[in-house]
């Protein structure tokens, strides 16, 4: 059917957002709702298929072809969320098989940093690449692995945990319980860390003193671009340990690009300068000046939309 | 055509062996040559095609379907061997057109961890598995990753040098011109450089010491199995510095299992206990108790004729 559609889901830990998508990635309608406030994930599931039946009879229902959702934790192969600290329901969600079952549609469900390389490899800066990265740069850090043109999702779903390389050993305590995690350092999450550790160990004089407690990684980056030389630091130091990372993944897959997707990614080159700097500097010889250092091109709201909804062609 | 052949060629450092091989991975004919010996690569071409072509009539030229070689740092993608240091050739090689123009049969090349990996899921412990990574250890540390049943060669053909990330940072000298690379700890050569370390800087009574500047990494395993403690430390460092790198490997393309093939893996489980204990003790929930840590079960001298010549199918 050439006028198919497909609805993409983005769910997120506070926000759900909904829209609906031709094949060249136009999004037809669209809209948002919570994801908390729910008793049980039934309750939600319901709301989500009450907003879902409104946008599709906008478009005409017989012309939906699928639904492709993107969650955090959410497996490809088994449909399931599994143990995902970020969204309001406990242990193991069969969450293809409930939104199947609400609307009678063909579902697929992967986490969000692959449903943001799908994205970018179908309607992004990706389109025409085999190989390339997609980093998720939010309160954690997530990745989404595309080789020989194909989304790595490894032998059980769970491939792409670039957040939980171990980036310094013995480092930052992180949620998942071990120590030294990558997104301990370079998330929104991490630059707070950062942020507030420099300010108890040093004396140094900077605009983030007057933010006691209530500091954020937008706060950072404000005073960085107004040239706050700590704010700009803790760009660089965050950059120098992302770089030293991305070096090692460079070596694994040889990708042709590592594209940056999420909020902190908006920090752009205070983040992507000392990066880059870095990645190069621990580079095998054969990588040197190849690998492509982008920003996500696709708008912010809606790549993760597109995404979920690319994965169900 | 159903009982076609293909050639498989294993290019070594000092040794290189050539085998005919047909689709059940049977080794029909074979024969070993020196690589070493010739003034130019086209020595060694002309001595190549001579053997080949004897090993051809013996089987039937006309059943020939294609040619595959495995040899260090060769690239799949321009058939070119690159800057190869166990090489006696320097520069850029074009092999694969070399061979070509010899033979007059299609020839495809990669480099010999790549090659492993392929022999391993055509013929050996990988069959079936669609993500798995072979760890060659040898007198390096090279690595073939396979996600999706594909090889990933990454965008430049270059995918896949986990020898070179990053297992101790500012740590061994490199040859290749940066420090604590994971072959400068985890190899033959990284085996002996602990081991010459640990003699000068600790008083501890070994049987390694006999040896004086003589020590093999085959000599440590030797000694480790006679009950030599500091030659068992040898092997937990080792595994150590392994089981770390490998745990990041795991949370990058979570295979179903890490296959080790090469001189040092005869090692087994002196080396692989410790791989296994500390991988897991650094491995993120989500991935523990699944990872398969195995040897290679193909028979030594036949695996990388066969991964070679799997290649050319």
């Amino acid at each position: 059917m050439t006028d198919a559609l497909v609805l993409g889901i983005d769910i997120g830990g506070t926000g759900t957002a909904l829209g609906i998508i031709d094949r060249r990635g136009r999004i037809l309608v669209q809209s948002t709702m919570p994801t908390t406030g729910h008793a049980t994930v039934y309750g939600f599931i319901d709301a989500l298929a009450k907003e879902a039946e409104m946008l599709m009879k906008q478009v005409g229902r017989e012309r939906m072809a699928g639904v492709g959702i993107g969650a955090p934790n959410a497996n490809f192969f088994t449909g399931e969320i599994m143990y995902a600290p970020n969204l309001p329901w406990d242990g193991v969600i069969p969450l293809a098989r409930l939104v199947k079952d609400a609307l009678r549609l063909k579902v697929v469900i992967t986490n969000d940093a692959n449903a943001a390389a799908i994205g970018e490899m179908t309607y992004g800066a990706a389109i025409g690449m085999k190989d390339f990265v997609v980093v998720t740069l939010g309160t954690g850090l997530g990745s989404g692995f595309v080789a020989n043109g194909q989304l790595i999702y490894g032998h059980d779903g769970f491939a792409g945990e670039l957040g939980h390389v171990i980036a310094v050993r013995d480092g930052r305590k992180c949620a998942c319980g071990r120590n030294g995690c990558l997104e301990t350092y370079v998330s929104a999450t991490g630059l707070v860390r950062t942020a507030q550790l420099w300010l108890e160990d040093r004396e140094t004089e900077t605009s983030l003193r007057k933010y006691e407690d209530n500091i954020r990684a937008s706060v950072i980056f404000k005073e960085a671009e107004a040239g706050d030389q700590f704010a700009i630091d803790i760009f660089e130091y965050t950059g120098k340990i992302l770089g030293q990372a991305l070096a090692d993944v460079v070596a694994i897959t040889s990708p042709q690009a590592i594209i940056f997707f999420g909020g902190v990614s908006k920090a752009g080159n205070l983040l992507l300068t000392p990066v880059r700097r870095h990645m190069e500097d621990n580079l095998l010889r054969i990588y040197k000046n190849k690998v492509e250092l982008q920003i996500s091109a696709l708008p912010d709201a809606d790549a993760a939309i597109l995404g979920a909804g690319a994965l169900a062609w």
